[in-house]
């Protein structure tokens, strides 16, 4: 109870401030940060200088602003923003946060911009980089509207919740760790903005871009391989909003000191056979066991990313990188390096497997699957209880190309909770996300 | 006290839901409004149509939407408007509140666009066109920026605060009334709009459009005379912008069935002496009463304003309504007018007196008012306590024009508190708003 002449704060709050409980303090009235100014003036439609949008970074960062005032900067933003304020935005990002810095030369990333349900390459692709030798420090995010995050699906198979000396340990001994990015506070700004950006659905190009270099020059990458999935349900749906993106990227990254390799994927449909955390761990060792009915497509695509990776290593021959790639997969040592990681960051003893509620939605009529919505497969992954029930989510049988017969499964939903079964095959029942023709 | 199985809730909220303490309630989380897609595809570039915005407003005005959201709304809007979108929004927000009914078939009134401290028109308007005889109920907001609305300044003189019966029986009996509209809901969205419009400083002309032609197509008004003050520091700066914010104005009126009459007048300096609540009540009487120190220029300006209401009247001549506002003012019927307004409404007993803390600013060498800075002003007066404290505020001892010598006095500032002073003469040391050239 809060008694007269004494304040009550969150934990968060606590936290923040350092304070312990029964510490003395003294209250004023906030006075509104003085950036503001410049968020009127974006507001009004003018382009802002490096200085006035490091000073409103900074205030955000120290939660000086409220989420309307966040929400009044990030909607001017979306009106438009110029090449330039983006790249002052990401300079400005990596200024209020946190560093990481390696001894090596070379510091490697790869990194999807998203939108693509099961498309968890991460996890293949840094083990085969590690067991290359380069240096890959890969810190990754929680999902924030999609099923699963690369973050969300390691924690089925390791911890990945480790502080930065432990983290830093790891890539000393194994090259490369698997990790969440969210303990390391790479982004502060970052992460506030996207409690207001979460919510209203923003998702800006300029936004994306600055909050993905930001957090890779923070985490001290030197190069990067950026994979922009291209599809009629992926996040870029043309190839010239493609193009503009990747310019973009190529324009940040550059005068950032970071060298990115942007390669557009085919996002036509879902990666692989899992969509959600278990599923999708289950995917990607089956990838990495060389298990003859692994997902042809989520090995395809991580092998050729990876192989642009190694390609960044200069004692690679050009081009080469693809072919070393599928020999480190192919020879196992991706998978030792895998196991190895997995054992530093601590191996996860609960075995889990997929939800023990399911049921399956079929196909109405025989036909060819012409197309796979990934949005709803997504929405549909969510509903089940995916990512919070790890072992939510979606068992795709069937892709695009496909023949089915009226009758057969297209997909059979995972659940813990009946509650999310219902929910998911309600939204199921009302249009599946396939395509027959 | 809150025990288990209870909640608590605020006194406003009580008030919304109209339930009373002790009530057996259910909660639920609330699901985010429909409407917001819209406000989504708003932030997208894409203009809206009638239906969507008006989802948009029910949605705004039902306290369905967080201030993030409203913020994200908003400042879609002051990205781009198309003048249908202005319309749609103007309608909608009439729909959604209370609308008065009269039985005359022309209602007129008077509203300034704001901006210009001490431009307090209307109270001298009202009783000369309720003296004539026609049908002027005219409601008014509390500064929300300035140093002083008009129902701030009414308020030295009379209750203003007056339920819609009594409004109405006023009017009936005196034609005329000068009351605050906050009570009678007039536009409830355009309330909650606000509450977001005031920290963050948005005015965008169609905001304000919509605003003010919603507030007074919900008062009944069939005619309105609207006063745009330019100049370099008023509201308005160029005529280029006064032309387009009158085109929009009377676009809008006409499709909501509204006569309004465009008049642009000298923004270039305060109007009268007094700026802050008892000071303009003071100069507003003075010019009532045909003193003859009474500020000039106020006079002047609303006789003018005056003469374009009387010239809706049918019954006076093309051109007329300056000459027969004049003489109403003159022959003393304006002064009766008011005064039985002021009877109507409830008389404010005490008798306001300006702050009896004061100080002097002087001008530092001698020549003549080049110009003087409204917004200055308004924030000096501001500083000194208005219109919270109603006897705080600027009395303007010489205006643009006139000479002076070193050391004469060019306003004073008064306050009821030290710290009022303190501030306001603090702000007036910095810049004291006066150009001497």
């Amino acid at each position: 109870m809060i008694g007269i002449d004494e304040i009550g704060l969150g934990e968060q709050a606590f936290q923040r401030l350092g304070l312990a409980e029964g510490t003395e303090v003294e209250i004023a009235q906030a006075r509104p940060p003085a950036s503001l100014e410049f968020v009127r003036r974006k507001i009004d439609g003018e382009a802002l200088g490096d200085g006035e949008i490091s000073a409103i970074i900074r205030d955000v960062a120290s939660h000086r602003y409220s989420h309307m005032e966040i929400a009044a900067w990030l909607v001017a933003c979306a009106g438009f923003m110029t090449t330039q304020e983006t790249l002052a935005l990401t300079r400005a990002m990596v200024d209020v946060g946190n560093r990481l810095h390696w001894q090596s030369p070379l510091v490697v990333d790869k990194h999807c911009i998203g939108g693509i349900p099961g498309n968890r390459t991460s996890m293949i692709v840094v083990p085969i980089v590690a067991a290359h030798g380069l240096v890959c420090p890969k810190t990754s995010s929680r999902a924030i509207t999609s099923p699963s995050g690369t973050a969300d699906t390691m924690e089925v198979l390791a911890n990945v919740d480790l502080p930065e000396e432990r983290l830093t340990a790891i890539v000393a001994e194994h090259n490369a760790v698997l990790a969440w990015g969210g303990r390391i506070g790479l982004s502060p700004a970052d992460d506030v903005l996207i409690a207001v950006e979460r919510p209203l659905r923003l998702d800006t190009m300029e936004q994306m871009v600055a909050s993905i270099i930001s957090k890779k020059v923070a985490a001290g990458s030197t190069h990067l391989v950026l994979d922009i999935p291209v599809g009629p349900t992926a996040k870029v749906r043309s190839q010239s909003d493609a193009v503009r993106l990747r310019k973009l990227f190529e324009y940040v990254a550059r005068h950032m000191g970071l060298t990115v390799k942007v390669v557009f994927t085919d996002g036509a449909q879902p990666v692989g056979r899992g969509v959600g955390p278990v599923m999708e761990a289950r995917d990607v060792m089956a990838v990495l066991r060389n298990e003859p009915d692994a997902p042809e497509d989520l090995r395809d695509h991580a092998v050729m990313l990876a192989g642009h990776v190694l390609d960044f290593d200069p004692a690679i021959e050009g081009g080469k990188g693809y072919a070393r790639a599928l020999e480190l997969l192919a020879s196992g040592a991706a998978l030792e390096a895998m196991e190895r990681i997995i054992a530093a960051q601590g191996a996860c003893e609960r075995q889990l497997v997929p939800g023990q509620l399911w049921d399956e939605v079929k196909a109405v009529h025989a036909g060819r699957i012409a197309a796979i919505d990934c949005e709803r497969i997504a929405r549909v992954a969510r509903q089940a209880g995916a990512p919070m029930d790890k072992a939510a989510g979606i068992d795709l049988l069937v892709k695009v190309g496909g023949m089915v017969r009226a009758g057969d499964v297209l997909y059979r939903i995972h659940a813990s909770t009946q509650t999310g079964l219902d929910f998911a095959r309600d939204l199921a029942s009302e249009d599946p996300g396939y395509a027959i023709a």
